[in-house]
């Protein structure tokens, strides 16, 4: 671990602070000593990076499929080394961060194809009518084209395939964007490694260095300095409301304003139906425990929300749960400071009034510091309406049951809910038909509405949403996961009466790279 | 003229203040108390298209249909008393004001027709494969839905295309989202009439009353209030950079962050080649001049700027351009503080400095207070780069030449440019095959460029895009002009393991509604 900057191309530690990582789950320090950022290395990426865009901005569909998969080799190429490292750094465990870098490659490869077929750009041609009366029409084409190099933040939960080479830098990458990334301070070793790959493919593809930089920070700064370059025009981002928030007006605030992508947090509400209680309680408190406790909890689609009648059944089913989770064994967070911001978090909510404790794992931890321990906590519906404070995502392991007094209370409090990443509704056939109105109000609510299955694993398709109303989402109507995610990283450009010559082969009468495209209102090749 | 605000269906006249309209060209002042919305006419009117919104984001694409081309027979049904009303409120003459009118009506259409074929949607199916390893994949549907309530702001300058039932209501509404209009204080007879057809046809297709609500107010006050209403889900604007850099960071700031697509501003520039002054240059005068006063220069895609090389040819044009625009007559600003806002403008830029008057209007105006008098004026590349504020557009019948030393500094000026919605080169054949990378810098800049072509005169079609870079909008990859537009007013919602039954028939197995859709990543009906 040389603990180096990438800027554009080149090694360089010229900050004065350093940071290390080590293993959550004993505190042993990694090797590896970060230096982060200085603000002059920092604005030599921006600069590098738009320096860059003209050229990353024309690419033929191809070149860029090519990179993307030189990316993919190259991070399969470091083979064991990657795998231990994301391991040592995170504590997750071997087989998920196996599994996790085929996603990243998966998602790598799934633009390159997106961006090789070609018709994504959306291209569109009205073509002239010089007789038209009163007024000819011209010649207009329109097609999606890159917005300019991006700034893209490392996500501590996932530091593969939400981190340097994640979602947002493959689509960045695949629209045609530079891309300057801010890796997560909890695994700047991943991050190098990573970064080294992403170097090296650049170079392999004879791309302009400032195509890609990666600078490290811990704290807010060296994120915060990076959104406000002028050279960036987008953002892409997973964390915390506030970090997320903070960094939306600043982008806001700035001369020239630029989207964020960032993707805040979401409760995941789960509303289970009684027929469903009634037919298979134990499997569903099997299966929601499994969820809840995925990845030690840390997940953006935690169903950190049931929804129950408060009943018989209902309660039945709340202790079902409960040993479930109590018998699980605490995970690890990914560093020391999510253990205790979900220690935290989880004291919060107990101690907003109202609030019971049903259950909390019994097994041992491996390590206090680095605890995830699963638990479930209840209220009522009428409770968690009256103290806002009730609706913060706590990120870990637990979820918080509310209770309502009948099914038909159900509509009733989906409408008052935040936005949501996701929302899941778990019933019978025969209860489902009646539940079609719930289902339309969580629709308002989420990006995506589940039936009876759980939110967590999110299928990287192009059918896929991953977003939702705020604070789901700071953008509502992009996605983060699957092909649809590249359009944020776009803006379609018209083009009035250019020669054919002229025209980008998108948008030629011959279709010479034989896309779907909308001609005068019809799709057609 | 009744003078009241339409609330949900109902007309409400509860406020204080009261504005009145006028002729610009005379001061006469027109027909009609216009009493500005209460706080309370307000609240009723965005909690009415909270509560309307389920039933339009679910109505078929068969229902809005009929509904957009019901407002457009009331509208076509309110005659004359429209055209002579929107003349005597903004100066503008018949003929452009029918012409308004049909492409009004024409917008309706389109969006009437696009929702109806229903594509639009953008229908994803990723159906399950339940044998896959290493885990199955869910079934994985997506549509583009129904945003929310959303505030419309008539715009000075369009009393009809982009006012009360212009193209950002016309969109909206085809999106299911219920509309609050906020009528422009220049025209608010033209609103009332506008409301009276649109509330007509909510009537007669049976809509919930909260569908569209029509507010009076002269401030900022309702509009700023309007923007931050809790119900409210997403904001379209045009007009100064000023009001909507207000509302954008207002949006940004409230609890829930909702988008703003506001158009703000552009100078439009036109780089003029050599070779097109050489075998043209009579008839690009001519042609610029007609596009730089058209309106009274009252249009966002005003060619407010000319960039041309600093020779004997380029000055000889300029003559030839300022003898065009000095023997115009001066247009009639559509209310007297567009006139004064000019005069300032233009006196502003003129005493930044090294800012030379080539020509002004000799024609005497019809009125000294309501007067946009065409004017030309000229100054280095190097000076515009050093003052800032010669970029700020001056919304009026001024075009700014900007003398280059020589073709090779057009690309350099070129990459300076803030942002813009249109930008056109002029040039022959020979020397249009050079300009790729004048082309390419200018991509970068607008949202449309254009060749040998004036960027007045926006075509509605599904190709064109109508927006740019900040400060042209503040939502780049967006159109308020086209069929496209109608995504602004929408989010994708995705469907994960839904029965067939409780699927939107965009997304049903058997596409009874027979629209292109990407199944498995390919298009397909």
């Amino acid at each position: 671990m040389h603990g180096q900057n990438f800027i554009a191309g080149e090694l360089s530690a010229q900050g004065k602070t350093t940071l290390l990582a080590s293993k959550p789950g004993t505190g042993e320090v990694l090797p590896g000593s970060f230096t982060e950022a200085s603000a002059a290395e920092l604005d030599r990426a921006c600069r590098a990076a738009a320096a860059a865009f003209p050229v990353t901005r024309a690419l033929s569909g191809k070149d860029k499929a090519a990179y993307l998969r030189a990316i993919a080799d190259e991070i399969l190429a470091l083979g064991d080394t990657l795998i231990q490292r994301a391991c040592a750094e995170s504590a997750l465990p071997e087989a998920r961060i196996t599994g996790e870098r085929g996603r990243t490659i998966g998602q790598l490869k799934l633009f390159a194809d997106l961006v090789e077929e070609g018709s994504w750009v959306d291209a569109r041609i009205d073509p002239a009518m010089p007789e038209r009366l009163p007024l000819p029409r011209p010649d207009i084409r329109s097609m999606k084209r890159a917005l300019g190099p991006v700034a893209v933040f490392g996500a501590s939960n996932f530091p593969l395939a939400f981190s340097t080479a994640g979602g947002d830098t493959a689509s960045a990458f695949a629209a045609g964007c530079p891309v300057v990334v801010k890796a997560h301070p909890f695994h700047p070793g991943t991050a190098e490694l990573v970064a080294q790959a992403i170097d090296a493919a650049v170079k392999k593809c004879g791309l302009p260095a400032g195509t890609f930089s990666m600078l490290h920070g811990a704290g807010a700064g060296v994120g915060q300095a990076l959104v406000v370059h002028p050279a960036i025009k987008a953002v892409g981002f997973t964390g915390s409301l506030g970090a997320g928030r903070a960094i939306y007006l600043a982008c806001a605030q700035r001369p020239e304003p630029i989207p964020v992508f960032a993707e805040l947090g979401a409760n995941n509400p789960q509303f289970i139906l009684p027929g469903a209680l009634a037919t298979r309680s134990a499997a569903l408190a099997a299966g929601l425990a499994g969820s809840i406790t995925m990845g030690a909890g840390q997940f953006c689609t935690n169903p950190g929300m049931t929804v129950l009648v408060d009943d018989a059944a209902g309660r039945a089913f709340a202790a079902q749960l409960g040993e479930e989770l109590a018998k699980l064994a605490p995970g690890t967070a990914v560093a020391c400071p999510i253990a205790s911001s979900y220690e935290k978090g989880l004291a919060a909510k107990l101690a907003a009034g109202e609030v019971e404790l049903i259950a909390k794992s019994k097994v041992a931890p491996v390590r206090a510091e680095s605890a995830m321990i699963p638990a479930l906590i209840a209220t009522s519906a009428k409770n968690y309406l009256a103290k806002p404070e009730l609706a913060h995502e706590v990120f870990g392991p637990v979820s918080l049951i509310v209770w309502v007094k009948s099914t038909a209370d159900f509509v009733a409090f989906a409408s008052q809910l935040e936005g949501q990443l996701t929302a899941a509704v778990h019933g019978e056939a025969t209860e489902l038909a009646d539940a079609a109105k719930l289902l339309a109000v969580l629709e308002e609510k989420a990006g995506r509405v589940i039936v009876n299955q759980f939110p967590t694993g999110v299928e990287v398709c192009h059918a896929i949403f991953h977003g939702g109303p705020f604070p789901a989402s700071t953008a509502a109507s992009t996605t983060s996961v699957g092909s649809g995610a590249i359009e944020r990283f776009t803006r379609p450009v018209c083009y009035q009466n250019l020669p054919q010559s002229l025209l980008p082969a998108e948008l030629r009468d011959d279709n010479p790279l034989g896309l779907m495209r909308l001609v005068n209102g019809q799709r057609t090749r």
